[in-house]
């Protein structure tokens, strides 16, 4: 659709969605555009998390392992997560965080291609993606090329020489969408493999895996999923490489028989052999039952609705660019972005801290990125009509030149 | 002191650290001498989660990680913990699993000493351990001798071709303590470093890591420590470390400037940098909870109760090594034990069942070792007393030998 301004409300009043808003815990008059940095709670998840703590923990204690199942939890939420991002259940597994999990896929993913040396990512892939690889390149003694290049080059970088492509499927900055499987297809075809970062993919829209034909995933839970501050990450493993790919972070959880306490490592046959240690239970509790939202959810609605956000986003903006300077560094080709536009400007971070002062919850990334993330579960129209008033009278008040907006806090 | 039969009422009655056992959930009728393998619940945790989870999370979202201070929790628990260890606040923090934590503390010491090719371990370590080393090994191509021999062989295998030396304090099984600082003695006097895991020691008993002159040390933080299913664990890194102890696993939590997106990793001078992804704030905040009741636990005080709990243990057991066969297989003697005591026992897997059926829960390691863990913050001497009641009941009845106790659970 091409947006056109009309009523917010009108808009909302036909979103088939909108229903889903009401499962979440909306503090009063915020207008939360950050769920791509942390999602907001589901309403049912704190009695969730507290049954976990109390009916299991306190009270069941370790017989809990099995009565709860706690030691199937890792496969659950990852069955859970499948569905979202287009991969079968038993591909996918929720464990520790993405950096650690992208260490694992590509140690796995560079012993199946033993004779190849080179790691090929954009330079602008989120930092700890690429720093992931400097540090298993430092472990091999830096025998290694990591080929780190912008994206309009990305395509030349992928060569015969290639091992593993790493890359995330939008752009944390810019918003930017990479075409999964074109890229995926050009990677295969010179026999190399892919591990795609869905960090700001899962929950947002259809992710299509196994329609790219990809290799390996990891992603957050702690975003567009909304499990909670430093939820259990996930990670999706092929099937066709389930057999082969192997964990060079050979925890307990990942062997065959993880309670025979055999001396010597036994790769689990199932993904579970990407798991390392005790998984946090609480955290996967309440991973778990964030995902429950998704439950009866059309990732096609979903997609669409997402579109609908962003793009009335961009139309009113369209007088802040002309007016006060914001040059959108999103696409506005559906195709080519996720769920989040971002602008950037000069005075970016004082313009976000005088709009967070008006309860307009979005972030900023260094330089100069203003960044707005929308989540259909949960973003209304409205909330997009409302954002651009209060940005607008931040910006013609020149209210964020004030001092107090200058000064940077420790996290941003 | 030597164990004699006393009332173990009038024995509470003088326990200076009784009061402790107030402060924690304790299911009725319930005698749990499993805290070695899940810690109780203090009772005060599920409302610091809660708080954590509506009026963090819920309600500040993203802000949080300043106004909660959350981006210091793992160095803060890090302090809480450092006390309990013998080791300086900024030597220690929270972070992943002791598997991931492992992992990077050997594949740095490794690199620490590059012209060494062989890891030392105890064969009977718990085999996270062994199962890291290996997978260590194999990323780099099969260079390292893993020389896992039987304890009594480890002197003799600590010679001067060796890089690491990697131990736990307090064997799983048999709860047998190993003489760490003349392990790292010896260690040290052949030019190798230490890593030290304290899954069965930090919390139970004080351990000394400085004093030992430890190089490294690793964590469970939900054993001893109560910190929850699946705590987040911790990691030390003794200061004259810090500066070179290189990251292999490098996340952006460990980086520098986290914030500033730098495409290059710089690892931080502190222990962070030895962090990866972002942090289980869920977990972390139960963790940092239930170390508070630690706050004014004098840890001689507590040592001087876990024996005194073992001693009385072992002695009410006698009876039942000579009348039914289980076979003492922990160290009497005070210095050579942590806080746990095991038998071996031919029926051992049906008589834990069956025992647990009473409402003692203890726990089964193959092939044949039955395990009580004592934690002296909520232990009582009456526990002790009514355990070996029950045991006594289930063995003179025979109950162990029906068949429902004959099939095994999942997780045991």
């Amino acid at each position: 659709m091409t947006a056109t301004i009309q009523d917010a409300a009108a808009l909302d009043a036909r979103d088939s969605l909108a229903p889903l808003r009401e499962r979440f815990h909306i503090p009063d008059e915020l207008i939360y555009l950050d769920g791509n940095s942390l999602g907001m709670m589901p309403k049912h998840v704190p009695e969730r998390v507290q049954n976990a703590m109390t009916a299991q923990w306190g009270t069941d204690l370790i017989r809990s392992w099995n009565t709860h199942g706690w030691i199937d939890l890792p496969a659950r939420v990852g069955a859970q997560i499948a569905r979202l991002i287009g991969a079968e259940a038993h591909e996918v597994i929720a464990c520790d965080s993405i950096s650690v999990n992208l260490f694992k896929l590509l140690s796995a993913a560079l012993k199946l291609r033993p004779d190849r040396r080179v790691i090929v990512s954009d330079i602008d892939n989120f930092p700890t993606d690429l720093y992931i690889a400097e540090g298993i390149n430092a472990m091999l003694g830096g025998q290694y090329e990591l080929r780190f290049v912008k994206r309009d080059r990305l395509e030349a970088a992928i060569r015969d020489d290639v091992a593993v492509v790493m890359l995330t499927e939008v752009d944390y900055r810019t918003g930017e969408r990479i075409d999964m499987k074109a890229l995926t297809a050009r990677t295969h075809a010179v026999g190399a493999l892919t591990i795609w970062d869905l960090a700001h993919s899962a929950g947002a829209f259809p992710v299509r895996l196994n329609d790219c034909n990809a290799d390996f995933a990891v992603g957050c839970g702690y975003k567009y999923l909304n499990g909670g501050p430093g939820a259990p990450a996930f990670l999706m493993v092929a099937e066709r490489h389930l057999g082969t790919a192997m964990p060079v972070l050979s925890g307990w959880m990942g062997h065959a028989a993880p309670f025979a306490f055999d001396p010597a490592y036994t790769p689990d046959s199932t993904v579970r052999r990407l798991t390392a240690g005790t998984p946090s239970v609480i955290g996967m509790t309440a991973l778990e039952a964030a995902l429950e939202v998704f439950d009866d959810v059309d990732m096609n609605a979903l997609r669409q609705k997402s579109l609908a956000l962003t793009d009335l986003f961009m139309e009113l903006m369209q007088p802040l660019e002309a007016q006060y300077g914001f040059k959108l560094v999103t696409p506005r080709d559906h195709a080519r972005r996720g769920s989040q536009v971002s602008y950037t400007h000069a005075d970016g971070y004082a313009i976000m801290q005088a709009l967070i002062e008006t309860k307009v919850i979005g972030d900023f990334r260094a330089p100069d990125i203003v960044r707005f993330g929308f989540t259909p579960l949960y973003t209304s129209f409205q909330d997009v009509e409302n954002a651009v008033k209060r940005l607008t009278e931040v910006m013609s008040t020149r209210r964020y030149a004030e001092p107090r907006f200058q000064v940077k806090a420790k996290v941003t």
